[in-house]
């Protein structure tokens, strides 16, 4: 069966000519089937080299909501932005499933009030994908919900608990929650009292684990609130971003290290392939009566492709 | 004038024998004085190898404070403990610093009992140096403060901006207040009240930094509330030496990038004391009255070095 997937084609801060690529590129390597919500003009010069036009669709709208907006006064205001059409569009069950990469917050707000959430979920989030030294982490909240409360991490456990088991086949994902020390008694008024329910929960809880842990992959589920889990993601970026810079100055400095560089090119490749977060391009929404994929204000075409993929 | 500095010898993960080596590392390398605080047998083990004792000195003390204790109750309970009486040295003024790697709560609670608050500062916090592309920048608080209150991310802008002043020589340090996006309106309560306060102050305030932004080296100064900032700092050397080992990975899969690998490796090497932690060595406790220097639970004696000198 061929996936279709809305994807709201005025998000990002690449601007629309960067999602529609994404949309193309994926178009192009799967039988996916894509609905570029959005202004139907701008969409047209976007999609103007492209001719194949039988898996790419759009459906028109007048408004775009920012970056800069508030996501739940925008949402309710403004009915015929991109984000609200295709989360009606899912609801509709035109398309199985939606990609934003614009403001999370209106694309959280929108879902919910369009979609709804599940069953004994208070606070839907989302949940981003870590590269680790193992297997890959699943790591929830990371930008949804900046003020949480002990309930709410411990959802965000069951939440992202299960979406390990589906993505990653892991039968029991150990899930540790993020903190400052291993100790119990280490951490701030939030943590120390998510780490009770966590415990006496059914869920397989090891315990706290520290920012210098999560890449050694030896937990599947990282639970923290939104606020820092979505700090830690973009710290984590921009670190791997300007370690490669930092180490290609020094390799600039010498030729001998220039030529040595040549030889291992590969090696530096692959590597930047792993540590890239284009690669997975997008966090799913965990939590709605739907799928959802937010990626990125930045997200390039390559992420936008991940995460239609 | 030979700076005498007092040096918790029971702290640190890694035992007083990897402590003691960074003290005779930093006397040899530099005129400093120090006194060992201290089980009195333990250290003359670790310091047998050591003959020229004319510049290091032991103090005895019966108690440790370990990694678990609660800091508050545990200052108060050990009255014998290494710390304790580190900061009793310091008070009396037979040391102008001390240096700690134990307990950071305890190292905190201890001086703020012995030495008192600078006027003004409600809570005293622990600053951190990061590398960044450009000059290193000041973050603060990493860990003295969990559960902060607005007018704490203030004052913490104060005294990091006087810090980076004195300590980077910068007339009028740029002040950035970590958050999840640029907008006023992004981040948490905490973050959003503590904006308006960093607005209305005198200082050199350029608004919300991310995550991605620390590297860049756009600020010299970031606020944050120290369980962030602790996840933060944490994330940053975990990150860091993961690149590095998946990076290792790659090359040991070819010949040639070993080859490649093996000309570049002073590039390498310059690289890995760019982002290494061990070469600041420790933070300042700011907001007492003294001079303390916190390291890291894990430091190795050429960290414990480099925070003395």
């Amino acid at each position: 069966m061929t996936i279709h997937i809305a994807l709201d084609a005025m998000g990002g801060d690449r601007g629309p000519d960067e999602v529609v690529s994404g949309a193309i590129k994926a178009v192009t390597e799967s039988d996916l089937e894509i609905t570029l919500v959005g202004n139907r003009d701008r969409l047209s010069t976007a999609l103007k080299d492209y001719s194949n036009n039988d898996r790419i669709h759009v459906v028109h709208t007048t408004e775009v909501i920012s970056m800069d907006e508030s996501p739940i006064k925008a949402v309710k205001k403004k009915r015929d932005s991109s984000i609200v059409i295709a989360v009606d569009l899912l609801k509709q069950g035109k398309v199985q499933a939606l990609v934003s990469a614009g403001n999370s917050g209106a694309s959280m707000a929108a879902a919910i009030r369009g979609l709804g959430r599940l069953r004994h979920v208070s606070r839907p989030g989302i949940a981003s994908i870590y590269p680790t030294l193992k297997k890959p982490l699943v790591m929830m909240d990371v930008g949804a919900n900046v003020d949480c409360r002990p309930i709410h991490l411990l959802q965000f456990g069951v939440m992202a608990s299960a979406f390990s088991k589906v993505m990653f086949d892991i039968d029991e994902p150990r899930i540790g929650l993020l903190s400052i020390g291993e100790e119990s008694s280490k951490g701030n008024t939030l943590v120390r009292k998510s780490r009770e329910l966590l415990q006496e929960s059914p869920l397989n809880f090891i315990g706290n684990v520290e920012g210098r842990d999560i890449f050694h992959g030896d937990v599947d589920v990282i639970v923290c609130d939104g606020f820092v889990g979505n700090v830690c993601l973009k710290l984590s970026e921009g670190l791997a971003e300007a370690v490669m810079l930092m180490l290609r100055d020094e390799i600039n400095k010498s030729f001998m290290a220039k030529m040595g560089y040549m030889l291992a090119k590969q090696a530096f490749e692959n590597f930047k392939k792993k540590v890239d977060y284009t690669e997975y391009g997008g966090g799913p929404l965990l939590g709605l009566n739907g799928i959802g994929i937010i990626c990125h204000g930045l997200s390039n075409a390559n992420a936008i492709k991940n995460a239609l993929k």
